[in-house]
């Protein structure tokens, strides 16, 4: 095990604020309180770590810290950056919110369906009180989990969250520590489960100041974004240690259920403990320290079961990890789309194969990638994949942000959601998605810094070059773009919206309460896609009763031979072309 | 698996040579036969393969790759440099070959006791031939296996061979090709394995034309000599085939027993299948079609078990690795020297938990390297730790080379001869060890390219400056730097040179004969170590009869208590101190 101590503010009632900062090329740090502009010196402790306690600061307290007598930085393991990145940081204190989640019982994986969601578009008010406004809409719509993409403080009030440069503190403009804390315990009074997305493989390009405190950073490897974080050269047993208490502090003082940790492949880390495997272990130690479950989700674009293996087989342990293989099977093929990465993808037996083991690539040459690629996923449990049609990625990466009622049809987007939802996989929708929201999902900033915004605005055009795109970019600085990104909620007044949505409803029922759904088997699924009519069957042959899924890729109405193998007495529980859910009424057996 | 598929230039009697080379960015290859410059055009397959068959082209012909009708260049397949490494490629047969070694039993890791040698300073000739003239010396001695530093052709004809740029050459001044296969051959008659050093991590840097071929390297990783070679960025698998064929053909063509892998912590790839992975795979498939069993041991900066653990648990499956940590615990308990990495060791208990376990730095904070380092070996058995009390680096990468008779006491040469060849582990021998051999070992290139020497040589101080050593560092490019580095064998002559040699055929008897070291079981060893005396307990109880091993580390006469649990009946069957090894004959109690 590395080094780990608590770093930061830490606030203890009736006894003060406890500051610890790690700074291994300083030679002095001082606390500034900027209230009233007393400094407190720190004491230098073992491995650089310098700490004071201070009885007299409580909550609210701004203060940086000095390095040097010099340099003046907000606390790289801020709680709260209250004025924004580049201001004093904030005193927070995690002992007197009223929880009152204490009979909240966690959900195991299996019974997550989760929905992922931008905390800035998703309410008119792009706060975490929007959000709580809005849950009755989201146990309306049957999901059990709700994805906050990053919370992270960013610069400015407009971002993804991807360019957060305090990892602990949760962005002012969103509603701060309290506000998410009311989130979270709204979420669990209303049933629903809450995933985190933090991002642990680079920080920000605004407001980060890490490198003025220590080497957080190596030039051992190169990333998208520059230098990687420093997983394991020289010191990194405190740069580890600084994204563990992130992930602590999420779980523990704001009862976050889950994590998603972003693009774990650009956590670069050859040592003999990965990272994400010593992240695993510190989880495992908090979930006996209190007695609660927590979950791991790992977004990354390896197909490596390493990740999601159980430590005796040489894994990480974490609980599960993003398909995007899933993905780009379902929209290649509902789309017809064939550039940039989804030209691996399009076939038919390629869904079926997504459907059947989790990944497509896991082992064989990609076209796109120019290599070999992926490990064999058959022996991993279903629920370990987290799939879906539509994400903030996949949308959101597009130059236009289209989502997918722009790019397919109303019928293929009943099919997209059968494809999640009947899937063995933990299904995840994207916000808006179950009632096709047709606003797109942009990319936006709001930094301050001009070069910055301007070398962004580059980048992203570079990013779709491998893609046929016509036309010019939205831009991510202006304001417009990101009021354009926010959900219109059209199902209360679009009648195929509503539609749409009681598809979803239904589907999402369906999901909890048949058994061969909610205890999946990937052993015991059969997945056979017959070319010739573009049928794909799905079977869950695991637990009784068992559930047959037949997905019409084609355009028209096919007749098809039911699979033999499943013997004869079946009863429609669901039919997409019902007049209810927005179609043609086509009439199929009951029976 | 990646894609694989042989290359260079291939020759099959009554058939021709067929030609094939990997050049994804060029428009038009050919081979230009530099005997009569007849220019055979190739054909482009799938992947950027470029190949053809010349019915009339045999062994010896010289060839270059023409690139888009411009740039010629040696094969960087090339089996054969006969006029260096920026000259034409020779065709090379394996097919007429006389071996003698059809009898030869490749023997079990467990009965490898290597014999580290650099072929150019081992013998007067510095050739294989050298080697072959001096083999009834090595017989005699006792030794199972010799390891071989590169031969992989380099600039000049002076190098250790980490400067090869011809992974598949065998270098021209060692005695090529025919040489190198009369030495295999020669080693096998006389009852010896050979180990090849190979070089996967980088290429040198006189006479490396990759680059103009294609993408060898990535800009994802960084490493100590420049950009990484490209093990999983696109087009990898191509880099990957490479040296997969580098490794089958050493041991299918050339009969070697196994390779050594260098520092295989550069080879970086964080792919869901790892390079090393992918090279025991095609190892054991070549076994299968040989039905003859090949070797794997890995030089690694790492202390990771992933790199030796089976494939069920998540390993890569190779056979040994070496153990540094093992090294660097008996060196600096025995020297006192604390500088560079030794400054992590030096304390006796390190060296009892280097014998118990094979290393002593399994998840422990290393203040030399300042992280948390290395993993668990607690469960990996004694035979996959490659372990010596000298090597080509510890002794040369010394600025003066000093081998440990320079730096130590006779008698403590003793102690760690005893401590090497009766751990539990793969014991290995560095050249002219054995006797106490005067000479030092130094670091020699011979490049002709003036600005390249002159940065070895600025390299070379940079790396001492860890050190805390005086003086000036003899100049690499000097022949006599080279000359001074041959072994003296002063054995021949010198009585304490002779005795020392006697001490070490003894012991390597005695491992040969004690089944407790034959088939040595790290779960059944005890080892003590005693502050107060400076003595170290080593008992073999797994095997019978137990093997009782005391190591006084002190400068003086100890009296011990032997240790309880083992029972009483013990037998002296080997005593360092006796006047026939150059002790002073302090007598021990036979029984």
């Amino acid at each position: 095990m590395s080094i780990t101590r608590e770093i930061g503010a830490h606030y203890t009632p009736g006894k003060g604020t406890l500051f610890t900062v790690w700074a291994p090329t300083a030679t002095q740090v001082d606390v500034v309180l900027k209230d009233n502009d007393k400094i407190i010196p720190l004491q230098q402790e073992a491995f650089h770590y310098w700490t004071a306690l201070s009885e007299e600061t409580g909550p609210g307290a701004r203060y940086t810290l000095r390095l040097d007598e010099d340099m003046e930085r907000p606390d790289p393991a801020s709680h709260f950056q209250p004025d924004g990145v580049h201001e004093p940081s904030a005193v927070v204190s995690h002992a007197d919110f009223n929880w009152t989640d204490k009979h909240w019982k966690p959900l195991p994986l299996e019974q997550y369906i989760i929905y992922e969601l931008h905390v800035g578009t998703f309410s008119e008010e792009g706060t975490f009180q929007g959000i709580i406004e809005k849950l009755p809409e989201l146990v309306d719509l049957g999901i059990t989990a709700i994805e906050l993409m990053p919370v992270a403080a960013f610069a400015g009030s407009r971002n993804w969250g991807y360019d957060g440069v305090y990892p602990s503190a949760v962005q002012n403009s969103y509603g701060g520590p309290e506000g998410l804390k009311k989130l979270v315990d709204a979420c669990h009074a209303a049933g629903i489960a809450v995933v985190l997305d933090v991002v642990y493989n680079h920080l920000g390009p605004e407001g980060n100041y890490l490198n003025d405190f220590g080497p957080y950073f190596t030039n051992k490897y190169n990333t998208p974004w520059g230098k990687a974080l420093n997983f394991d050269d020289a010191h990194s047993d405190h740069v580890r240690n600084f994204f563990i208490q992130n992930a602590l502090l999420w779980l523990r003082d704001y009862h976050i259920d889950a994590l998603r940790l972003d693009a774990v492949h650009a956590i670069l880390d050859t040592g003999a403990k990965h990272f994400l495997l010593e992240l695993q272990e510190q989880v495992e130690h908090l979930e006996q320290q209190l007695g609660r479950p927590f979950i791991l989700i790992a977004e990354s674009d390896l197909n490596d079961v390493r990740i999601i293996n159980p430590v005796e087989k040489g894994g990480f342990g974490l609980a599960a990890q993003w398909s995007d293989d899933f993905h780009h099977a379902v929209h290649a093929l509902l789309t017809s789309e064939d550039s940039g990465y989804y030209s691996d993808f399009g076939k038919l037996e390629q869904l079926q194969k997504a459907l059947q083991h989790g990944f497509v690539y896991d082992g064989l040459y990609s076209e796109h990638r120019k290599r070999t690629f992926g490990s064999d996923a058959t022996a991993n449990p279903a629920r370990q994949f987290v799939v879906c049609s539509q994400n903030h990625d996949q949308v959101g990466n597009r130059m236009l942000g289209e989502r997918l009622p722009q790019l397919v049809s109303y019928d293929m987007l009943k099919v997209a959601a059968g494809l999640v939802l009947l899937s063995p996989f933990t299904p995840m929708l994207f916000m808006g998605e179950e009632y096709g929201e047709e606003n797109p999902f942009l990319y936006f900033v709001s930094h301050s810094d001009k070069d910055l915004v301007e070398a962004v605005r580059n980048g992203r055009k570079e990013e779709f070059s491998a893609f046929a795109w016509q036309g010019e970019a939205p831009d991510p600085q202006s304001e417009e773009t990101f009021n354009q990104s926010k959900l219109q909620r059209t199902y209360e007044h679009s009648e195929k919206h509503r539609q749409l949505r009681d598809f979803y409803k239904a589907l999402i029922r369906l999901r909890k309460s048949a058994p061969a759904l909610t205890r999946p088997d990937k052993a015991r699924l059969h997945v056979a896609a017959d070319s010739h009519t573009q049928v794909l069957h799905l079977i869950h042959s695991g637990e009784s009763p068992y559930l047959y899924a037949l997905f019409n890729i084609s355009n028209q109405p096919q007749k098809i031979k039911v699979v033999k193998e499943v013997g004869a007495a079946w009863k429609l529980v669901l039919h997409s072309d019902e007049n209810r859910y927005g179609g043609a009424g086509i009439a199929l057996p009951q029976e």
